[in-house]
């Protein structure tokens, strides 16, 4: 925990009366994580010292069946990179920068287990939207189980930095990586694609025309003192778009369906869909050295990013494919297991969708266009399929989306 | 591994021609960590699987005499809060952006084994400086026989941010806190104190003559193409203070040290020196509720720094009580063991410095002022010490240093 060289050890807010705070970095860290977790959550994650020393000190939990191995993700989050004072309230960026990293480890077929927080503030902002960034991420920990055991808290010169780091653990050679899809498996994912993308579409055309502005009163979002207030969700309500901007700000990671698909032994290959459904599947796509076919008429479509896509006259596959942000798994599993698992997943209230198949190799991912048109999107389950011989395939590109070149 | 939402999935960068490059972030990490690290050293840290998956896979490590708990620490450095382009190289950056988490986890009597590195880059730094920034970082885990293991990299709207994990182990039971000290035990520091903030004075004194500019040409420092170069170390060693700069840009851990205190079990309470001697010695006190008495004559001086001390007229103890980032330990040990620690670190090579005793509460931090007078810093071995009874007691304040107010 150390703070500083060229400025001062304290950190710098601006408090609501618009008066500059000096905070030492033990009292922000006490004002920001004091008393927020049960000594049953830290207990129960085996944490032997938690935040407040050099060094978090945990127990490594046992496996119920062997050895467990350890696993470690870190991810961050930038402000003006990731989000901004319109698109994303102060908890949103705490429960995201969380989330992001408990889908790092459910991607690998993990439990997260450990959490560590670097947050870098700037000079601007309250120490209450610092507490509200830390509401966001203590919600996350208690829906994924998630000890926060320790953190560093720094200034910045201009901008939010949020790093977070998770540990895992998984049955010892259980870890499922990105290499393993073989020929004749199935392609699945565990929820829809291209919702968070549109969600952003929207908040971003909303903070344009000043729709952060003009909303009715709510807790200020954006921590920056004076900064204007995040979208609100009501706007979104309003526009029927709720479900999309939930979708971009309360992404939630796929731990019970990774957990469940691991224990079958059968996923040869698993991402999480963090940079977009394309590039996700092209990654397996090269570590595998196979291709994928992906089938336009079975990629999961969400209704409410569907109507509006159409609305926006955009095709909701550029953010099906492209939109990233999904944090939903992208897998593969052998072909005799895979409607077993997709019932298992269906009992435990999981949703999984066998939306292609993989073939040999050279490296490469394509879709079989087999709707009969882009609209019959809107009228997804009355839409007549081309027949599996025409159904024209294209080449899917390795890329992400580009939200500026809209 | 994700890299954007409201700009581009690839990380923007100058090249040495002044022309943007588009890295995706794949490229990058490619680029930068690829084949830095023998598989030897990945092995011997039971890495399953490194950098390129959604998360790193570890086996746990067996304890020679029985279990093993895990210690995780995090800490981040900000561009022009932690450093500038004058003060540091990029590869300094990266050194110590490590070494001062492998410090966190000496402070818990641990060894360190794997570290995550997260980097946010600004759009105006050369891919080559980040290559240099991970020059750095590569040499201090390759000192300390650390695996890195995974990472993020993200853009950065303006200024460079390094967030370092470090995961470490300890014998089950044997960290080391801060709040066993008892009274009776002795304080010890495994280093001298003040070296890095009179480094530091140095270096901001320099960059603001325009040394950095003015120096012989050496490789580029700074990693923003056109950015002035950091202060050259020739120009250091030519004011006689290299050891200083040294000691503010390549801090060297105690972990051998800490290793070896652990393991005697007659350590109580332990602290690493990265927020100044002031501020740990009051971080003991306050969670062990003790007192602690530091004698002026015993604090270990270093020549070089007392030496620039007297030529820029500024008492050495300011940066000894207050500098901060020394990154050595200071600790409290059962009276009867400290001389036969002494001696194992003795004989080992490594400095242990006895510097005062542990008294009952309330918590406090004193300093006995057993030196005859300031100036006998420069004379320190001949110096005339005041008798016990006659040397006076001041309280050492409870903060860190401000470089700013000096």
């Amino acid at each position: 925990m150390a703070c500083r060289v060229l400025g001062t050890c304290s950190i710098q807010l601006i408090d609501s009366r618009k008066e500059a705070v000096d905070l030492d970095e033990f009292e922000s860290i006490r004002l920001w994580t004091d008393s927020r977790q049960s000594a049953e959550r830290q207990r129960e994650q085996g944490v032997i010292v938690g935040i407040g020393d050099d060094a978090a000190v945990v127990e490594a939990p046992q496996g119920e069946g062997g050895t467990l191995q350890w696993l470690m993700a870190v991810d961050t989050m930038v402000e003006t990179v990731h989000f901004n004072a319109a698109t994303m309230a102060e908890a949103d960026v705490g429960w995201k920068s969380l989330a992001a990293n408990v889908s790092d480890i459910a991607a690998m077929g993990g439990v997260p287990r450990h959490a560590l927080v670097s947050v870098s503030v700037p000079r601007a902002w309250e120490p209450a939207g610092i507490r509200r960034l830390y509401d966001g991420l203590y919600a996350c920990a208690e829906q994924y189980g998630v000890a926060i055991v320790g953190g560093d808290t720094t200034s910045s010169p201009l901008h939010l930095v949020v790093a977070v780091t998770v540990m895992g653990t998984i049955e010892a050679g259980k870890a499922i990586r990105r290499a393993g899809a073989q020929p004749g498996d199935v392609v699945f994912v565990t929820g829809p694609v291209g919702m968070a993308a549109a969600g952003l579409h929207w908040l971003l055309a909303a903070a344009a025309s000043g729709q952060a502005a003009a909303a009715p009163a709510q807790p200020a979002g954006g921590g920056a003192a004076g900064s204007p207030p995040c979208v609100p969700l009501a706007a979104a309500e309003a526009a029927g778009v709720a479900a999309l901007v939930q979708a971009h700000r309360r992404p939630a990671p796929s731990v019970r369906a990774a957990r469940l698909l691991a224990a079958r032994g059968t996923v040869t290959s698993l991402n999480d869909v963090s940079d977009g459904l394309a590039s996700e599947a092209w990654e397996i796509a090269e570590a595998s050295g196979i291709s994928l076919s992906l089938r336009e008429s079975r990629l999961p479509l969400s209704g409410s990013m569907a109507a509006y896509a159409h609305r926006v006259h955009t095709s909701p596959l550029e953010w099906m494919l492209y939109g990233g942000e999904d944090y939903v798994l992208l897998g593969t599993i052998a072909a005799g297991d895979a409607q077993a698992a997709k019932a298992e997943l269906a009992a435990a209230g999981l949703p999984m969708y066998l939306i292609g198949e993989v073939s040999a190799g050279p490296a490469g991912v394509e879709l079989i266009r087999d709707l009969t048109s882009a609209d019959s999107y809107n009228q997804r389950h009355s839409a007549q399929y081309a027949a599996e011989a025409e159904a024209p395939r294209e080449p899917i590109a390795k890329r992400g989306y580009n939200h500026f070149a809209q």
